[in-house]
């Protein structure tokens, strides 16, 4: 697979790392905000809430949050709280998803549902959701609170969308792009849009904001969902086939099947929607996906939503956080290869 | 069990008819606002809401903001959006509880979680929290919102701390105080509030309906505890012993663990802590709570807390909305009898 043909390998290769050098100082006090806010006289959800924080990995939602408001020129404080927000109903998400997933891994590590089971995941997570309403108060504007309750009502939809098109080959792929433009790009967008909020741009400075969170939502959900079929992950060490193994219909599968022969049909009904899957299953359905070019298409359409953010994002004049967030957009994509 | 001793039987048989009447336009409005803002594009949404929603019983919280609005003499229309925003969050909160709980059956009927499972049931909880949010944003009062989300995170502290007293027989008569005045006081307290503010009532004003309410909502929960060993209860056809089934410690059983005599300690250890549960032990434990006088004892503080929640109201003058607040706090203790 030549999965970076049209890619400008030089930032590639810089990925999120720009990004994360230029925020570093207003991210470090984001992640103290994250820490003093997770604190409660019940030890166990800080303990909890401690644990997914730490396996949060790049802490791209806040990130965005932040370069949004230094590329506006915003030169206040009032960024740290929302993107300690932002970060808060993402991580209440993952807590929510590995339940919802019966998960017991992320990223190598036990989940918090393995560790202290389901009902605390829950429960924690509930708590994160309320912090993360508290923290848009003490923020005190109603726009921002708007921008992130509407946020948090569309991810919930999408989650539910997810539930709902899971095991059903017949998903479309307009479905699957509602659910992932729900469940990933909308906190994308909102944690883009904020950043232009704060630092009082024009509306339209605020709409390209959003555009661009959600282009890049969008690509980015779509590359994870191709890397889980990806050999090249798959040499990484990393997991490949979560989603195949719990019958979630992705783009790759929707085009698969929408290409597919009758023998073929049967085989992704049985492994997805009958859930009988047999020791070979995941490489055949590696095979047919290559043998169906889906994985390149639908990196293709990756690539067409980050054109979409790079145009979004073109209304600023350039500058090194706006390079920032194009290099991170492009490695979004492009670490598919 | 004479329980209704200090009882006014006029009072307590009106119950809280006399508060249901009072708000019946309103709360139509209120019924009307929260069908329309569970609608979603996703019609398991809607579907599984309108199941927990119609399964609600008596909507005591939202007819509480309802009546503190108008005893203030609020003539507007915010306290309807606020009421239903109120709902969301006592509705969101049951479908995790059914979760957590592994309930299947709520009032007699199947849960949300028996009919569509665990995962709708989390998921669904989710939005429609974040749609009582989105209610409160288009309320457009960072006062209420202060208020309310200071209340979600609390329910959510109290849910935790139920779930680590679960199955610890030493639990103190404090754990169990401040498990429910987070999963249940802070929401009555809150709804109260809420009615003041919008009223634009004094500081003053405002803190005494939301003493109310607290007080009304420890009481409340109280007597829900002693009513799961009440032979009364029994009589009625209503399950008893859910609390013991699950290991739940209340009050009763705090205060029966405390006079225990070796062997007694022994039982509820088997009971509630190592959850080997017999034929005969149900009853077996609701003798030991009356030879210790417990379910009277536990009464006897939901009485205290009733006092103080008609000593906080006391700064009203008197009307029908406020005797029939009362008659609600009378009856929500003495349904006991």
């Amino acid at each position: 697979m030549a999965l970076a043909e049209g890619a400008d390998k030089g930032d590639v290769k810089q990925g999120i790392a720009p990004l994360q050098q230029l925020c570093a100082d207003d991210m470090r006090k984001v992640n103290d905000e994250i820490v003093a806010r997770m604190q409660s006289q019940i030890p166990l959800i800080p303990q909890l809430a401690g644990h997914i924080v730490a396996a949060g990995g790049k802490r791209l939602r806040p990130l965005l949050t932040l370069a949004s408001a230094r590329m506006c020129g915003y030169e206040g404080e009032r960024h740290i709280g929302l993107a300690a927000a932002v970060e808060f109903i993402h991580t209440a998400t993952l807590l929510h998803d590995d339940v919802v997933d019966d998960s017991h891994l992320r990223r190598g590590q036990d989940t918090a549902n393995a560790l202290w089971g389901n009902q605390a995941s829950v429960l924690v997570g509930d708590f994160l959701f309320a912090r993360s309403f508290q923290l848009m108060v003490s923020d005190g504007s109603l726009r921002t609170l708007k921008i992130l309750s509407d946020a948090a009502a569309i991810i919930a939809e999408g989650e539910v969308h997810q539930l709902i098109t899971t095991n059903d080959t017949e998903t479309t792929e307009g479905d699957y792009l509602s659910v992932i433009e729900g469940k990933t790009a909308a906190l994308f967008s909102a944690a883009c849009e904020v950043g232009a909020v704060v630092a009082e741009r024009t509306e339209a400075e605020q709409q390209a904001l959003a555009r661009f969170g959600k282009g890049l939502g969008i690509a980015f959900q779509l590359v994870d969902d191709v890397l889980d079929y990806s050999a090249q992950q798959e040499r990484l060490g990393k997991t490949v086939g979560d989603d195949f193994r719990e019958g979630k219909i992705t783009l790759p599968v929707v085009l698969a099947f929408e290409r597919a022969d009758a023998e073929e049909k049967a085989f992704w009904r049985r492994c997805l929607e009958d859930m009988e899957q047999r020791e070979g299953d995941l490489p055949h359905a590696m095979q047919l996906l290559a043998r169906h070019d889906c994985l390149n298409d639908a990196l293709e359409r990756a690539r067409g939503y980050g054109r979409e953010a790079r145009e979004a994002i073109g209304v600023f004049p350039d500058g090194p956080i706006k390079q920032a967030l194009i290099d991170a957009l492009d490695f979004s994509i492009e670490r598919a290869y």
